[in-house]
Order: structure tokens, then C-alpha cells, then sequence
């Protein structure tokens, strides 16, 4: 566990005993699926931007392993839950993940969605989407922040090697959180439109509000 | 100071004995100024879209304040300095926020520059301007993690009314953030350009590389 490829699993590794579901070290499976599920599965959904079709991915799984692991741990220990500004915005930011996912099913998966109702909703749709993105990457900042001040305490203020690698954590999330909101900003780099995509663009100039994809006639 | 307007405030002034410079209140003056003068002034200014020429404003005034507050009052008591990700975190924020302010003056302030060059730095000035402003928002919710953690320690966990206060100051600044950026993301509301603007924008048409707006000649 000390030569950890990255610095969560390094952090947790070296200096918090591991990871291990049902057992003490429960609690750090939080931290570990967080950032991997929450941050940079969901970093790399938002830069395909699509290109799978759905999203779901790994990422899902690991995004609700982080969340059961916290409150089985708290229950284990006794810690009453969701009193924390790192326990609201985590919060806030799964139950708008679910309204995304929700809605992103309904206006794109389901049949009955006109296309002007889909070409309204994809700006709000990529708009949470980045904002989901940015969200959860400020709720891991502090969760880190939080986790440093009650194991370090005191410590924490004397640049002990811990404190130093979890700071640097967060700002490598900073730092990839930056550079997927510039690709994803940057016009230039957009994936062109695939062949189906282009003909419904084409299609949808001739198309009225109401009318769903599925049916062609006036 | 119990009727304050502003959730800061009300937290500084109802909870923490207020505000006073120069005094073992100064601490206080921090969370104020950045509140205020980072956020707020920032989200505004950012809004504004240069509406006003420069954006140099209250804010920055406000912004140096409570940087000054924070390492005096560290001083004071001996607490060291830039340990947390807090600290990190806000002074990237600080030290980015001097250089677009840098690179915003050369670009769009020194004649030198030409007409493709400002064309192609203004999309990069936009990005880390928004970006400037996630940042100082995660900052603030750093400090407030920081701040009720240690003043309020345990008594954090069993919902005291300022554990809540803090937190729900943490969802209004997130709540703004998204505000703002809603209202900077959407094409439609983006203010008309100027006359002036609009002459410069047909005159670069015309325009080559590496000549500079007071030069009208070939």
C-alpha cells in the first residue's frame, strides 16, 4: 500500500491503514470512491460529452458505494450524519446527480420528447452537468479538509508530511477540474457531430414544437 | 449587530463578538472581506462583462483587506501561516487573480496589443475569470469548514443554530455561484456590444496579424 499510483489511495494507504468494507477502516472507502467515482469517472463522462450515449458507467457504482460506506461507518461509530457544510454540499450534489440522470433519461432516452423539447433542455442539461462536476470536486475539498482537521489536528499546522500530500490532493482535483472546463469550453475541440446527429440537426429546422421524433408525417 | 442583512454578518456579529480592526477581533474582518469583497464584488463585476471598461472596483479593496486581516491576526496569536488547503487554496486564488488583473491591463489596456491578439486572450480572460470565481467560492467554503471546526468543535455535530448558520452561508454562496454562472452561460442574455465594439469587431475583419489599433494605415 505505499507505492499507491495516486495520491488518494497513497494518502489512505500510507498514513489511514487502508481501505476495508465492514470493519474500522470502512470509513476510508468514503474518500477513495469519492474522488475516483464522483470526480474523475464523471470528469471523463462530461469531456466524452455523450459519446457513449448514456453515462451510466462504474462511476455509479462507486459514487454510491462512497455514500453507503460514510453513514455505515458513522452508525458503526456512533457519529450523527449530515450536520457538516461538506455533508450538505455532498448531499445536494448526489440528489441533483439523480435529478440529472432522471431527467437526462427522460428528455433523451424517452420516445415521446419532441425535438424542440430536447433542443431546449441539452444547454440545461450541459449546464448542470458542469456544475455537478464542479460541485463534487468542491465537496471533496471539504471532505479533505474536514478528515485533516480531526485526524491531524494540532499536527496539521506543523506541515507534517499527511497534511502536505492531502493538500496536494486537493489541488491536483483543482487542477483537473480546470482542465476539463477548458477542453469542454474551447469551441474548437468539440467532437463533430456524428452522421445521425447531423441528419436529426437537419431534420429539426423542418420539424414544429409538439411533434416527437418518432413520428414523420405532418 | 444582531440584525444584520447579510448571513457574514449576522454569523460574525451575532456569534463571534463582531468586527473590529487591530484587535483580537481582526480575525473576523477576514471572513467579511472575502465574503464581500471576493465573492460578491467578483460575481458582480464578472456579470457586468466590462460593462464598466476595467472592473477594478470596491472589491479589490476589500479583497486585499481581508488578506492583511487573516496574517496579522495570525501573527497576533502565533498560528502559522498557509498550512491548510484553505490557505492554499486561497491564495491560488489570490495570486491568479493578480494576474488576470495583470494580463487583463496588458491586453486590453496597453495599445501595443493588436486586434487578434486581444481576439484571441479574451475567451482565455473569460474562463479564468469564472473560473477566479468557483475558486473563491470553494475558498470560502474551505474557511467556513475550517472556522466551525474550530470554534465550535463537538458541538458542531449536534446541530447548534451556528453550525447551521455557517452552513447555510456555505449553500447561499454556492446558490450565487450558480446564479451567476447561469446567467454568464446563456447566449441570449448576453448584452448587445456597444457601438464602438461593433465597429471594432467589422474593422478586425480586415484586419492582419501584428497590427495594433492606433495604427488605421497598412
Amino acid at each position: 500500500t505505499t507505492g499507491a499510483p495516486d495520491p488518494t489511495s497513497a494518502w489512505l494507504g500510507r498514513y489511514r491503514g487502508g481501505v476495508a468494507w465492514h470493519s474500522p477502516l470502512q470509513f476510508n472507502a468514503h474518500p477513495l470512491c469519492m474522488v475516483l467515482g464522483m470526480v474523475f469517472l464523471q470528469g471523463d463522462a462530461v469531456v466524452g460529452q455523450g459519446r457513449k450515449g448514456t453515462k451510466c458507467s462504474g462511476g455509479d457504482g462507486l459514487f454510491s458505494a462512497g455514500i453507503i460506506a460514510v453513514f455505515e461507518s458513522h452508525q458503526t461509530k456512533g457519529i450523527p450524519d449530515m450536520y457538516s457544510l461538506h455533508s450538505w454540499c455532498g448531499m445536494a450534489t448526489f440528489v441533483l446527480y439523480l435529478l440529472q440522470w432522471f431527467l437526462g433519461c427522460s428528455f433523451f432516452l424517452f420516445p415521446g420528447a419532441s425535438f424542440l423539447l430536447r433542443g431546449w433542455y441539452k444547454p440545461q442539461h450541459i449546464f448542470f452537468g458542469i456544475t455537478l462536476f464542479i460541485l463534487s470536486i468542491t465537496s471533496c475539498l471539504l471532505g479533505i479538509t474536514e478528515m485533516l482537521l480531526f485526524k491531524l489536528s494540532d499536527s496539521y499546522s506543523h506541515f507534517v508530511p499527511e497534511g502536505i500530500l492531502a493538500n496536494t490532493l486537493g489541488v491536483l482535483l483543482v487542477a483537473f477540474g480546470l482542465v476539463v472546463g477548458y477542453v469542454l469550453t474551447r469551441e474548437e475541440w468539440k467532437r463533430p457531430p456524428l452522421a445521425e446527429e447531423l441528419a436529426l440537426s437537419m431534420d429539426f429546422k423542418t420539424l414544429t414544437e409538439g411533434e416527437s421524433p418518432g413520428g414523420g408525417s405532418q
